[in-house]
């Protein structure tokens, strides 16, 4: 049994991989931390696990996590790069859920994130854990920086298009559209439901902390620089991310479905559905899997790609997994073959 | 493998028993129905079983399910009464999520359904399936009546004040709230999102078809006449059944949570909360858990029992399959171990 | 014009409060106070106003609203019963929207509000500002306590019964469903859209503030004491309240249709449904409006009545207005006749 | 006073049409049509209209409607277009709410719909109902084809750019997101509140009727052919669009925020917002505003301009009701002047 520790276990992605972690038969929780919460149960906190988890938080020290295995970071950004480096030092292996390690120029770090990083070294090693793009890295990794909801549909999205070079990658547009758990389990007027429930915005269009690793991961697809114009947008919903992801092709068109079904063949989490199709983020709900469909509209040469998946999941807790599945040379799958809820 | 057909795959409860089913270890689904879309995949009209479901629905008739262990019926009320019968002759056996067979007395059923009753010779064999009340005749049962959504919950929250003589069995109340699922896939104009949307109301309070099925086994349970006032309310969410009971104590008050806590010690499925708590539905969505909290406001003679389900899962399919396990002599939570979805 | 000062513009009441009054033909807006957004534009933070309201937030202090003919507290508790006198004797007449006046007992509100009462001697002059009940008295009040949203769909409901004394009055029942919008607009974990939306929960089973507030109402209303068992409830939408009513009656049954109608007639904004009716809560949304039915299921011996309104309209922010009119001798539907916004 | 009548008061345009006239000062509802509740009180199917409207639904035929001042057609598309020639013959002006006489090219208009045209020799005649593009026109018009949703809210906020020529008009891009009334009052399970609640989801990719409407009128803006990419998006809400239009700028930089301010400055229901915001869909929510941002993020050559209103409203019947205004000479505010629904 691989014994898991969980840091910041009382956000939405804590709580997520505490839901998943339980019924995964190669994994047992050994600890999940909390700073506020030390002593209370954790189903106390979260009814939802009665019967499925039995701990106790514990605070968030190195030494509390020193027999664990793997150590999964669900901590606001900040947290993870102070604690990483002793806990790789004793040989855990660390997945970090937050935004610490996911650039690899600390300077853009300082300037998106409004603090100094405090442990630049690991950005070099800190593997970026997209699975379908990185997976040999990733097996390999002691530290793996797991990505962001938002960077993860639009990456997928528009993998097959700059691997092969089909359009101006100077002019991606990426419209998205989140639930509203990602913007995390906080007491903030803006996601109340009075505010949040019934109206639909954009928000952030002048720059997103995503809109960086974004860019980052499509220039090392695309092997160029990329331009992107990303507008994220806060849609009256609990859970799901669905990217809808305009390029211009800079060739005749080819058979855009047949290239998708291709790229991702072999891939158990990402599904190229039938031509014609419009993914719907309700197919996703509480499970690992990204749906994708293309589209060219009119025949123009302007490509459409939908892609949604849950951000709670394959945005964020599930890709976890899927990585720590990779990084103990366990099936991908492991634990992460629940079907999604619905309706 | 227990080979399962599931007549009438459509619908929510249809869908949802492929939801769990997929995942049960000892169950292959062999057969599922629907008349109307005969040769479609099952994925093509549901995406969310994309990968867990390699099905193509069937016509339904009898031949087709004659290699299957058991059949549920997913259907309308008046279609599993014309097939059980030939079912049953060829040692098949049934469990009806519908109506047909929940009603020991033919003539009520008619009353309330509208319809004669097609197969009144096996309502005296059929097993009303609350696992909690009928355990030891569901493990031998041929024919289970699988429970409404509202008497489920209403049972469960009364069961223990009742067996004990401890309440006014003449003066129940159930103010029952459902998410609009529970209204089925039909199209409709009254529970289009624009209708119960942002919208609170009761319906049906001159007589809900839950009524008499309620009412006989809270009679079962007394052992006597009881008198019950049912208000069902459409509540703006998908999933989920919320039933706040009321009942006068007769009795000086007893430690009802210890009472409560003792009746279901032993049940996997019924969770008695803590004193004080109050049951959120979401902390049970998409698992076959039962919450229930008591409560005796200001100490008076009027207890309060709260009582939360999935309406597609304990309220329909999760119980069917938990029955099923039962008459297979299979671990009660088989297929049945996941965790709620929060948030 | 009557000049207006509103105490406390930030909440939910204090911008439905400038909703209803911008369109008020015989209302200037004079002052809007905020605390923590002095200077700011009203209209920069509730860009619903844009166009409808051009004023300033100021800082709430009595001579800011000395030449306001009325002031409207849309304060948290304990702000209003702090400045109420100093306004009074300027001869501002007072509406206090939260519940400083609400209780004839200082001691019983110390009880249920944590705090000493910093003005008990206003408490006996203080008028309950249900007009229903209290239209003559509210027309010559210097100071109206406006009444709580959950106090005013169930003493409408119960009025008819109680007056006549229909039902037994020990052992009333009052379930009811709230919009998260009556939790107010503050930065909360329980009310966030991920914590709210897609579920239904009870809360303050043990006790609820505005318990001894209804208790206190229905007792003047029955001449009596009376029992109540009130649970309130989260339902996932932001704006209503629908009070289901329980109550056991003691005669024979009248014609409860009829008598609700009777008792009704004359007011505009209580508005008795057809027999056989079930109110929806979005039918009153954004109007001062009440629907109430009446049941009596099975012909049995509890009478159920059905209450909804908009618990920042009739509920709030619209009885304000309309017990303003009273007591500057205006049409009690003036700036109130908008019509309920369905879907 | 004018006397309106309403064929196909049924929909959601129709009760809209109903809500805001209602309050209309210089207009009587003289005839509601609705071919299937023939003597049915209208606030019978609606009660939110209870008080409000005192009528009666009638048959639509031409002579019930003969002694109307205007006609509203919220019919389904194929009706308007049978009817209204007689009603103009008649000396009644018509209002299409519609899509059948917003085309001007006939074959076009059967491409899209499905039908022949029953009347294009009204298609030269009929004026597009934008009043900001062609307010002289709709003064002077008999028959008005009042806009579809999309098309409002996109032209809205393309129209600036488009005017001056500042952007490639060969590449816009317009990703658009409705709330599900815009589907319409019809029994349909794909509207459904389990199929549409909590799920986000693209649909017509391929084409949406709203797109040559879009393209015919950005034409006539730009004076050249346009090239447009639609993609319409179903979120889980009930009223509101959010637009959000991409289009790369052929020349440097210009104050953009300056150039829409000053495009609409003399339009009462076009509300440029300060630089940097981001505009919410409740903020408009009942009202006929439109609520427009632009941003032009990382000073790259895409600009993004964010154009949000109310279907039902400026989307549909507020719209209507600023043409009808128009048409009689009326302030074009009257019975508009209402303050959006928050929360």
């Amino acid at each position: 049994m691989i014994r898991a520790g969980i840091v910041g276990g009382t956000g939405y992605t804590g709580v997520e991989l505490l839901r998943i972690l339980a019924l995964h038969t190669h994994v047992e929780v050994a600890v999940v931390t909390s700073r506020s919460d030390v002593g209370t149960r954790v189903d106390a906190l979260y009814p939802s696990l009665r019967g499925a988890i039995d701990a106790v938080f514990s605070a968030p020290d190195v030494a509390a996590l020193s027999n664990c295995d793997v150590v999964f970071f669900a901590t606001p950004n900040g947290t993870a790069m102070l604690m990483a480096e002793q806990l790789l030092q004793q040989g855990i292996k660390v997945v970090d859920l937050s935004a610490d390690f996911r650039l690899k120029n600390a300077e853009e770090w300082q300037h998106w994130y409004g603090i100094e990083h405090a442990c630049p070294a690991l950005l070099a090693e800190a593997v970026y854990g997209l699975p379908e793009i990185n997976r040999e890295a990733i097996k390999n990794a002691r530290l793996v920086a797991n990505p962001g909801c938002y960077p993860t549909a639009v990456q997928l999205g528009f993998l097959p298009l700059l691997e092969k070079g089909l359009v101006d990658p100077q002019h991606l547009i990426a419209d998205v559209k989140s639930g509203v758990s990602g913007a995390g389990r906080k007491a903030e007027l803006a996601t109340l439901m009075s505010e949040t429930g019934e109206s639909f915005k954009a928000y952030a269009v002048a720059g997103h902390r995503h809109l960086p690793e974004i860019t980052q991961g499509l220039e090392l697809i695309a092997k160029q620089s990329v331009g992107l114009t990303f507008v994220p947008h806060l849609t009256p919903m609990i859970r799901g991310i669905h990217a809808t992801l305009y390029a211009r092709l800079n060739t005749d068109a080819d058979d855009l479905q047949a290239l998708f079904e291709q790229s991702y063949a072999d891939e158990v989490f990402v599904d190229v559905l039938p031509a014609n199709s419009h993914p719907d983020t309700r197919n996703v709900r509480g499970s690992n899997n990204c749906h994708i469909s293309i589209h060219q509209p009119q025949g123009q040469d302007t490509v459409v790609v939908l892609s949604v998946i849950d951000n709670l999941v394959k945005g964020a807790a599930g890709q976890a997994i899927q990585n720590m599945n990779l990084m103990f040379g366990l099936p991908e799958q492991s634990g992460l073959s629940t079907v999604a809820l619905y309706p």
